[in-house]
């Protein structure tokens, strides 16, 4: 599960499957760091454990009516200012876990990169269901496990115990939302709109190098 | 209460005396909306009562504790970058419904624009009590409203009224939070963070009129 780069300026990009404003941070984050010469590290967590203690059992988006509209439309007028497809997912939010932990089977890095982006063009483009094992196993063949190995590996305990840890790790670190984005000076920058902004402030920060995980 | 500009291209922007966000774009939204050629309503409302119906006491950053911290640190930052000072006031969030009522008082235009900015920055420069009569005798000394008049509008019947009718026109618009920024033709735009594309947005959509309020 290791293979984060363990050199230059790392910016750990944390993401939950059935986040929204997640689709275009995963689709552009690379981008957006090779633009301040910085790395990007996948972190997938998941949101529930820690929507669960402010004693929520759904999306917010679900729980606040007007906010949730208004999501739905923002996303749209980003979706077509960054030039991505975009279809609401039904039902929403998704079941994530075992995305996430096939995720977490994968070396953080390029593979792992491949499989999520993959896996939010199934839920946000074509509007499957990513809970679903033949979706999975065509996400993780666009990044290159053509055995869908991960997706076995998904359902160890080593595997699920990773998450687990991952989604402690973002409590502790005080994410309570996704895309956060956190530098290696520990600022967290909430939201596809704070992207760039994490990014120019990793630059700038002094280089405090991470270690992979 | 009526003086909002008859014609051009109007966004309201709808804020919120206690609301963090509402701070930096009280004080940067004629400037974003000068760059567009786009002309600024300026619309006091309550979130209290349409955070009530939610079952929500006090604000959400402090129901939600880790987002409260992140949210003062976010704001931090965006008010170093702006060249805006800033303190936390306390307590928080600010008993506002007396300075929202003398911003009804005033005609929406250059005079509900000063006091406004007044207001915020003696609540976020000074950390003073905005409930204060001397603070907001001050701030409408500041919009040439040397006799304090708009204070006594303030308790008027008339005045009360308004301003609840302004908080249900909020709601029924869709408004979940604030700043938000609405555009003729009925898109809504949350956040100081969306201030520029509410603009932009308004200058490229048909221009609609809209009546004075």
């Amino acid at each position: 599960m290791n293979g984060a780069p363990s050199t230059g300026t790392i910016v750990q990009f944390w993401y939950e499957f059935a986040s929204t404003y997640s689709y275009p941070a995963a689709m552009r984050v690379e981008a957006s760091a090779a633009a301040q010469g910085v790395v990007v590290s996948w972190r997938p967590f998941l949101l529930g454990p820690i929507f669960a203690e402010l004693g929520w059992t759904t999306s917010p988006f679900n729980l606040q009516p007007a906010k949730g509209r208004y999501m739905w439309r923002d996303l749209a007028r980003i979706c077509a200012r960054e030039g991505l497809a975009f279809v609401r997912p039904e039902p929403f939010p998704q079941n994530t876990l075992l995305a996430a932990r096939v995720a977490m089977a994968l070396p953080d890095g390029a593979q792992r990169a491949a499989f999520t982006r993959a896996v939010y063009q199934a839920e946000f483009e074509l509007g499957l269901t990513i809970s679903d094992h033949t979706v999975l196993a065509n996400a993780l063949a666009q990044a290159g496990d053509v055995e869908a190995e991960a997706l076995r590996l998904a359902e160890t305990p080593d595997v699920k115990l990773a998450l687990r840890a991952a989604t402690e790790e973002a409590q502790a670190v005080g994410l309570f939302g996704a895309p956060t984005f956190v530098t290696p000076d520990g600022e967290l920058f909430w939201g596809f709109d704070r992207m760039d902004e994490a990014m120019a402030w990793a630059r700038n920060a002094d280089t405090i190098r991470v270690e992979p995980r």
